[in-house]
């Protein structure tokens, strides 16, 4: 299946799953061998999604042959294709779960992850006896400072994903399937965290 | 699409989300210049709901050329059409959560949303550092005393959605995409709301 | 439509939403001027219910021209029949909320409803102010036990739909249309019930 | 319908469900009179699982001229069609409730079921007056310890299906409808437990 197709296809789940309401969201992805990237065009309800709501940017977030203004949190996708060479899709998902964790969690910095079975389904994770970190960072306009709080996070720990309080995640992958997994890995635990923490009550 | 096609595909996407069950729930749309507008007939299983269930009526709610009588809520219909003249598509729905918290933030008058991203979703709202309050009017079956109410909130503080006491929520926009978003965005926020709640118990 | 491929459309329905699992729950109808009805076989699953699963029996329960047993629960839906002569379709749904909720009030014997708008969903019901009783029988094998239970609290109430300890839903309607309507009702009712609990505590 | 087809529509159901994410899962067939048996494929979304994606090994868990190496999990397929010859079809799903329940009942080595009318979905049960144990073993990335743990609580006790900590579970049937039916009654009753615990608290 042709990348564009493929993508649209994963947003249409993401959707259906009830992680991109109201417009909220975005998705890009960049060919093998390219810098230039497709973003999904801002405004549009995921449910309707098309190939045509994708604009073709260069490394550096600008449009390529689009009248089309890309959305402003181009420059996040730049800054992770920048600091990850083999990323080549990224997707932001804004769900309840991570919502809501996010700002329960952001006086912590973290979401931590342990014991497991299906952070497997993580790149590069063997087993489920682990301990992996989600960060999350404040929630801002200014997206240039996003950018290098998570770069900042990103030289000194492994970084999959990361939650913005009260906002959303980002995650990627060196493939869309990949990319979609590691979306369903986080959201599946985060059910399961927000359960546990009822049960502990 | 026509109008009324793209109301009857949104009235089944709120169905699928259990947003208009056991035939509850109203609609209606009006075309650019018109007073007049189409609203939804009273008893239909939304789930069913065809262009042919919609009803043509005047500003006053009086039924134009149709023998068929419009549903008592239409003249809270005709009241926010004259109140919001821009507004172009009003949609009322009755889910589990806008049900259960608006009895239980009865006794505050208002649900209050602020800090979350999503509420750049809500039409004039730029940033997630808002206050947006939700009033939240008593149940009755008396609608020109619900209409009243409304207005009279609305001479004091923007009015973008309202919620009745165990009975759900109205909402409205320019268009019919943007009426949609309006009720994805609260339904959202409901359940982070609500599980914010259990969360902080 | 015919009634057989009506109901079959319903009961995909109930089983989409989840409330008919594991090739549980029943479901009849009768056409308008016959003593003989139509049961559900049992062990089907009700995902891949077609009107081939239907069986013929009479007012007393035994099959007409049928080399199939009936299901044991189809004393039940006779006494249902004769109890409310204007009732033509029967809906047993076995779901989480009713198998819980039904075993959490046990003790009171009865499920309240009051102020809630989709009580009017409820045949005869014209207004949210008025409290519905839903009786709550304990399981049993013995099916006339149960309906002798059924018929004894029918003498006294109003009665329109009744809860099985840990086990399931019965309801019923002059239509196969208000028969699904009243289990839409009660689980909503049942969910928001739930969650009011929870905030409750 | 051809086995294949058939456990691929259930892979489907499962998935749909939210029981097999991010490439978990694994599922198995044998055909009636076989030792060989059919095993899902390492990796695959089960979302978009097909026929191809079938291995066929023989009793040891060797593939049969087929170069794709199969799953870890294969060896304890092997044990569970030894220890229960009768079985023709293994579901092992991942889900939400039994990763956090598996884990919140550890302690006390088993899930406790009593009282449910839908407890009449596991092979051989015919009455809701029982109980029923739902051993819950430590997740481990040794599957021959898995496998022997297993063999040694059959040799005491009925064992339909069990739960590995943070993990999933296994159960299995003497057809692949009747291993369907175990795995809906077993995450019904999950979420019946998780949602009664909260009422507890």
């Amino acid at each position: 299946m042709q990348y564009k197709q493929h993508l649209v296809q994963v947003i249409h789940f993401l959707h259906a799953q009830g992680w991109a309401p109201a417009t909220s969201s975005n998705y890009s992805f960049r060919e093998t061998d390219e810098a230039n990237f497709y973003i999904s065009e801002s405004g549009i309800d995921k449910g309707e999604f098309t190939v045509e709501n994708f604009l073709l940017v260069n490394s550096e977030g600008l449009p390529i042959e689009d009248a089309r203004k890309p959305l402003a949190e181009t420059a996040l996708h730049c800054s992770i294709y920048k600091l990850f060479p083999e990323a080549h899709c990224i997707l932001h998902t804004h769900t309840i779960l991570n919502t809501i964790l996010s700002q329960h969690f952001l006086s912590q910095k973290a979401l931590i992850l342990a014991n497991y079975e299906i952070l497997k389904g993580l790149d590069g994770i063997k087993t489920h006896e682990v301990i992996v970190e989600i960060p999350i960072f404040d929630n801002t306009q200014d997206i240039p400072t996003l950018a290098k709080e998570m770069q900042r996070y990103a030289t000194t720990q492994a970084l999959r994903a990361f939650l913005i309080a009260g906002h959303g995640m980002y995650t990627w992958g060196t493939t869309i399937a990949e990319a979609k997994r590691h979306v369903e890995v986080v959201e599946f635990l985060l059910e399961c965290e927000y359960r546990k923490l009822l049960l502990a009550k």
